[in-house]
């Protein structure tokens, strides 16, 4: 038996299968993010319900920041998170894991993993999966794995170029009116008095916004990782017509500089939605726990440093 | 024998080496490069008088746009350039190497495999090699090698915050004021009139530009891609101060994203000039080739695509 697990800011999900066909859930739980004690001590009590004989892997993929290098003695515990609590708690410790083969990942490389393997990044090598919900985030994958194994990218706190239109000052605590700071789920709320879901007749500038800061992401992306295609996920990005908008803004921000790449085609399908809904990361951490029990899980690329 | 060759705007150098100690250069050259034809003719002719028994593998570090992606027919062949003549040029025909093994990068991941080598990256895994020079562009190397053998990054398009006190509009032809149309040679001189390395009493404000626009894609390759050193390399990157600049102002945008990350300290050696001078990316492609001939110039990770 193997496990998936996503610990994220509202929800943990923790999923079990067995290793030969980790596609097929046999037990599954969704817990609500409170303490670090109360939410990792639920996820252990279903572990030893539903996998008492022990688990041979388990895949985690953790809101952040944590700590994804193998090589410190930190992997798998969080760093500064604002995240009353959560501050150093070790997560692989507090499941009860830490003698478990574990691969640990950030939550939006979990997702990432989850839609190469079973979602809208199927068939492509190079992936990223962007959110842009509670928080702004992205994960790569190059050649089907993870960018890198060592750091957490904060891709959310790009800096971005302001729309004429915006009064709004931005709300990230470090920056201001970085792209988490006028585009995640908290901004839109602030900026309109109203999640994004619930807009109204501010919805289409509400949409004119956001599509004009997350193409900017998109452009960062497309311009330095270079993936192949990009799955745009999360509650803001799922406001009706944002990803519609999303597409011509980023064609019009790349321009030239990459000939006729496909960011340059809205209907190409370089930027899509993702396929697993909110099970992308728990189906990759999955996903990776797999690796790890097939062997595929360390490191492939050597290195002369 | 083995060959490193970079083809760059203004010159290509070519160095040629014993495939044991590929840092110890038996013979280079440098060559202006004019025309395709009369360029790499004379490539050519240095290779058959001082290389006459072949080469057992080359490294080439193409200006670009350049395909380095090997399972392109295409690969080696210059893509869409504004350089007159080059566009659709084969390099690898063109310096008679078809059959020659052969490893096909961008000139700026070659520079960042250089530095990586023999320069100011040896002892990191994770790299980046930015150059502000006549363009602006980036190179990324993950656990020591190429992040991507398909892609074509290119960073220097990255949008920008502009400056406040600049009324420079902008140069680039494809989007006026990203950052290489705000930052790199040309803009410099069309903005004070005067090349980079003579700005006399205009210096200040022009590092204090500079340094604006360079530190925000320091900041956002740090962001997404997270090298654990960036080599700040190129003609523009000289400006003296300019280096001294970028670094707070770096720490400034990245401020609280990544807690205590060396690019918060200006003192850290996050930010480094090449040791290399102009040579990273002829030394680049002299250890490309050399991997080559050792065999580890292929991709060693696994996709499950």
């Amino acid at each position: 038996m193997i496990a998936g697990i996503e610990t994220g800011g509202t929800k943990v999900l923790c999923a079990l299968a067995g290793t030969a066909d980790p596609g097929a859930v046999v037990q599954a739980v969704r817990i609500d993010t409170t303490t670090p004690g109360e939410t990792l001590g639920k996820v252990r009590a279903f572990l030893a319900e539903h996998a008492a004989g022990g688990l041979e892997a388990v895949g985690l993929a953790a809101f952040g920041p944590v700590e994804v290098d193998r090589r410190s003695p930190r992997y798998g515990t969080v760093g500064a998170t604002p995240k009353p609590g959560w501050r150093d708690t070790d997560l692989l410790a507090g499941l009860g894991l830490r003698g478990t083969p574990a691969a640990v990942v950030t939550d939006v490389t979990g997702a990432a993993v989850g839609e190469h393997r079973h979602g809208a990044g199927r068939g492509v090598r190079d992936l990223a999966y962007v959110t842009v919900g509670t928080g702004v985030g992205a994960g790569f994958l190059v050649d089907g794995r993870p960018l890198s194994d060592r750091a957490h990218p904060e891709a959310g706190h790009l800096l971005v170029r302001r729309h004429p239109d915006d009064p709004y000052p931005g709300g990230c605590p470090f920056h201001g009116d970085c792209l988490e700071g006028l585009a995640a789920g908290p901004a839109v709320a602030a900026r309109w008095g109203r999640p994004a879901w619930d807009l109204g007749a501010d919805r289409a500038q509400a949409v004119e916004l956001g599509a004009w800061y997350v193409a900017q992401l998109l452009a960062a992306v497309t311009l330095t990782v270079a993936p192949e295609r990009i799955v745009l996920g999360g509650g803001v990005a799922r406001t009706p017509g944002l990803l519609e908008a999303v597409r011509p803004r980023l064609a019009q921000l790349v321009a030239g500089a990459l000939g006729e790449h496909p960011c340059m085609d809205p209907g190409s399908g370089y930027v899509v939605p993702p396929a697993l809904g909110d099970d992308s990361g728990v189906r990759g951490a999955l996903a990776l726990a797999q690796d790890l029990v097939r062997g595929a899980g360390a490191p492939a690329r050597t290195t002369d440093a």
